[in-house]
């Protein structure tokens, strides 16, 4: 049975002896409520919620899974109990603003928050997950008046919410849209389309649910020039705000997943379904790249996620199941075998765990700020700095969505190894972590996508490697702090050396591209996992520093923590770095290599 | 919905133009039969079955599963038909002695029909493929009666086999089995204890089941030296050799499973069930090590399953689903959008399913001419040839199953990723492919199990990395003659310098592991993964010096064969092969970045 304990003090470390959150926060408008105190406050709260109410549903919600009828969803036993101690606990609402019934704290906590009860319950976070999406759209491009009617019960989660994007035909293409929207009389729109794939599209959380949905004004250009965005009500709001006549809208069908299988992924039908334009018409796809880099950091939030879930019910199986002696002779002699922990070959697996899930951690953390550089623009509705802060977030968001889904189908995959057979067994919940980690590299764009939104979009196509350029210059500025370092030296000469070596990768891919296009999709997966390994190693050579420190110069305690913490970054950069060599080799050759096979000669089978 | 078709062009250039089976056969007692024509005709009968009777039965069984009700398992609609086609057509015994009823075909024919039949429906071929188990060892190990009483159903398929090793508290440690057998007064056993994860050990397919038991006598040494093997039924045969009085052997449970759902996996408790001694008591370790070479080529003969399956239903779907255009400009005018195999990053994941699974397959038909040989020494009882051959494959079966299957993971992903959001759905039928992959890293050993009876047993105890030697040798033998081909040169020194590598990576090893006994298991990982891709590597350059040949001097029709063939060599020596590097830069670390934590100090979660 999988268990769930919030990993506080790893969060602390990151917030207050890395990452100096305070001080951070001080810069903040909303920035003073997240006083310590307060913020410790918070945390501890998330983890009880996350601990003794999400974590004990997820394993039998998934054997139970979501049921389908007459249009209606079911989620599973406990899921609607749990949802309504989280709307009286007020947490939909609290990096939202106050004048909608939010407690306008710090955006960067609700993604700890997203964290916490994520890794208790992934599919049950999908539910107010998507809301988020939703309020997001809503406040950034929503008139006053839709602002008034739907952010309150949005906010306090009395209603939920769902992005409609993807339709049978199309996923990333969103050229190919076909759903229909056509001006009525009173001002609304008459939507008409079939959407799939759609999270949290159906359920019985809430009194309503409010589709954001994307379609075509009769008018509309051809392609993602001609996407306009609606507020499609499954309720329509009466004069008083409260959900009233049912609205031309009914789920279809909920798919049959391999797993988040008690998160409900509906078929949306639109038939002449009354909707609401919100923000410019035609003007959708650039609000959904928004809207994208957010959806982005919660994905790569669900990386951490299943690293961290199956780091901490791997560990006391390692410890417990009893299996051969140690080559380096008898640890156990009391017992008939030692505990699987005393093999390297385990250890490996669980240091490969534990150095991507504080790794992961620190550089979600790192990203959070920019997120509550962002909801304050958007607060202030200043665009100049929301462009500021969207380009800052734009180039870590598909490096934490692309590289740490990935690790965490690694993750997964290794907690299934320390199990052995068990670890295929659905009672030990190891599959399951698996399975609900697999989605994370497909939804909210393939992990091809986001490699291809990285290298072409965020780092050739502008500025020609500035982002690249820019990040390394900083973290060259850190290293040349610790140069001389004895306990730091071996990190940053290692990492000056990536960072020399990124440049280079990125300048070659560059020259390349000019001549050939293809080169920038045949590089871009290794970029992107190049990209993650080198980002992360930076991360470490941080957590390092600062540790060495600590256990120098006094911290927190346990001492130990410290000390796990040097040692879980050595093994990083010793066991784990290496494989940037390969993505390195691998994104410089030419992408011919790739393209001169002739379609019809990829499989002989006739 | 997955379909399948057997490769049949590619398995006939392995056999026929790249490793000359028929040369080969004609070294065996047993190969005079094998002539092209018969084997043709048997390679065309195996494909017929896998494709038409077993693939579409493959997804409904995966939803259906197995049922378990009063100790009774109902296997999927259609496997029992399924399974009485294929004793009607003799397909269980065609490797084994036409003494017992078999067709007494090369044990080489035996793998390929698993193959077929295993990348066709995986569960289904589990349940004749453990019979093959059972077959081997009372072949090897029984006594004349015995071989009488219980081969002539077990090859015919009336009767099932089991291999029943696991125990709730052990699978790899054997030393820690539990189940006793006790003398009875008239030669036979009671068995008593309780095995789990049995696979095919309750099921409506045959009218008996015969278990192959692994359990301790009353005076046995204590751990592995005292461990001995029974031959337990569950219906004892009567004078008549038919199936009689019920043993006291009853399925307590199935297992809930990730994936192989229409696989029944056992808890089989035996309650003083009566058993038959097989072979020499206490020495029922020994025999098990045999049993396991070759179980482990058929583990490998899953990843290459997975692989190949993955690929054929990924390619269809990247020539139809159209997303966006291609970065070298429109492909497809008259399209909304162009095919996806138009996508670099997309054909890259498609050519590495498909340079594994032609390497995989190249890699298992290789190893097969030693199971031939193998076979052979054992229906001689040469004692002296059956140790030649055992140990010959001994240095390949860990790389099969621990490296292949690793890859039927990786493949079986891509393919999901291939088909994006689709490919987390189950009518897709791409998760399941990777939920039944899963299990192959797991079963018949761990990745983990592999890597240190590669590393540990077969290279490093066995004549201080001889294994590594001579197989190196083998291959620069093999490149010296290619050195100066024009077309070969660069794989050929690309090979050459691996080999060097190889050499002195297993040397240094062995030298630190004098001092560093942990290293073994540190390193164990990097060094599986890094001979898999060297071995496979070797295959692909022998592959395309074939295919070059024939491009020039004519060979089979179409020529576009080896054309493709030529270019996936060039594909996988510059897009995969860079990943060796990161395994021989990893394996090196000393154990000290592994074992240095203390086992309180991984996680600080209160």
């Amino acid at each position: 049975m999988l268990t769930y304990k919030a990993p506080l003090r790893d969060i602390k470390f990151l917030m207050n002896e890395m990452l100096d959150y305070q001080a951070h926060y001080k810069t903040l408008d909303n920035g003073a409520a997240a006083d310590p105190e307060s913020v410790d406050m918070i945390l501890e709260g998330f983890a009880d919620f996350a601990e003794n109410v999400l974590s004990p549903l997820y394993q039998p919600a998934d054997a139970e899974g979501c049921t389908f009828k007459d249009g209606e969803v079911t989620t599973p036993t406990g899921f609607k109990e749990a949802y309504q101690q989280f709307v009286e606990g007020g947490w939909q609402g609290i990096s939202y603003p106050e004048e909608f019934g939010g407690m306008n704290l710090p955006m960067s906590l609700n993604l700890i928050k997203s964290e916490m009860m994520g890794t208790a319950n992934w599919p049950w976070a999908m539910y107010p997950g998507l809301t988020t999406g939703s309020v997001n759209t809503i406040l950034q491009y929503g008139d006053a008046e839709q602002k008034s009617t739907y952010l309150p019960k949005l906010i306090s989660g009395e209603w939920s919410g769902t992005m409609c994007l993807t339709e049978a035909q199309c996923g990333t293409d969103l050229n190919q849209m076909k759903t229909r929207a056509v001006p009525n009389d009173d001002g609304s729109y008459a939507i008409t389309g079939s959407k799939i794939f759609i999270s949290a599209g159906e359920h019985d959380l809430t009194e309503n649910i409010i589709h954001i949905v994307l379609a075509r004004l009769p008018d509309a250009p051809a392609g993602t020039k001609g996407i306009s965005l609606f507020i499609v009500p499954k309720f329509l709001p009466n004069a008083d705000g409260e959900a009233d006549k049912r609205n031309a809208v009914v789920c279809g069908s909920i798919e049959h997943k391999m797993g988040i299988s008690s998160s409900a992924t509906c078929v949306i039908n639109f038939d002449g379904a009354t909707g609401f334009l919100i923000g410019e018409a035609n003007k959708g796809l650039k609000a959904m790249f928004t809207y994208m880099n957010t959806a982005r950091i919660g994905t790569g939030i669900q990386g951490l996620a299943h690293i961290e879930l199956s780091f901490q019910n791997s560990l006391p199986y390692a410890k417990e199941r009893r299996s051969m002696r140690a080559l380096s002779g008898v640890k156990e002699p009391n017992q008939p075998a030692d505990a699987i922990i005393h093999h390297a070959d385990v250890r490996r697996m669980l240091l490969t765990q534990k150095a991507f899930a504080e790794g992961a951690r620190s550089m979600i953390y790192h990203t959070a700020r920019y997120a509550d550089k962002l909801a304050e623009a958007v607060a202030k509705d200043d665009e100049t700095a929301i462009k500021k802060w969207d380009d800052k977030m734009g180039f870590f968001t598909p490096i934490l969505k692309g590289f740490l889904t990935e690790l965490g189908i690694e993750a997964a995959k290794h907690g299934q190894q320390i199990y052995g057979g068990h670890g295929y067994i659905k009672e030990s919940g190891m599959e399951l972590i698996a399975r609900d980690a697999r989605i994370a590299t497909l939804y909210e764009g393939t992990t091809g996508v986001q490699a291809l939104d990285l290298l072409g979009r965020k780092v050739l196509l502008h500025g020609g490697g500035k982002a690249i350029r820019d990040y390394t210059a900083s973290i060259m500025k850190w290293c040349g702090e610790y140069a001389l370092d004895k306990d730091m030296r071996k990190y940053v000469w290692v990492l000056t050396k990536l960072c020399a070596e990124w440049n280079m990768l990125t300048a070659r891919l560059l020259l390349t591209a000019r001549k050939d296009r293809d080169i920038v999709s045949a590089a871009s997966d290794d970029f992107l996992m190049y990209s993650g390994y080198v980002m992360m190693a930076y991360h470490w050579a941080r957590m390092a520093a600062v540790s060495f420190d600590k256990i120098k110069n006094g911290g927190e305690q346990p001492k130990e923590f410290y000390i796990a913490k040097t040692q879980t970054a050595e093994f990083y950069f010793e066991k784990l770095l290496p494989r940037s060599s390969a993505h390195a080799e691998s994104m410089t050759v030419p992408s011919e290599t790739m393209m001169q096979m002739d379609i019809d000669h990829f499989a002989f089978l006739d």
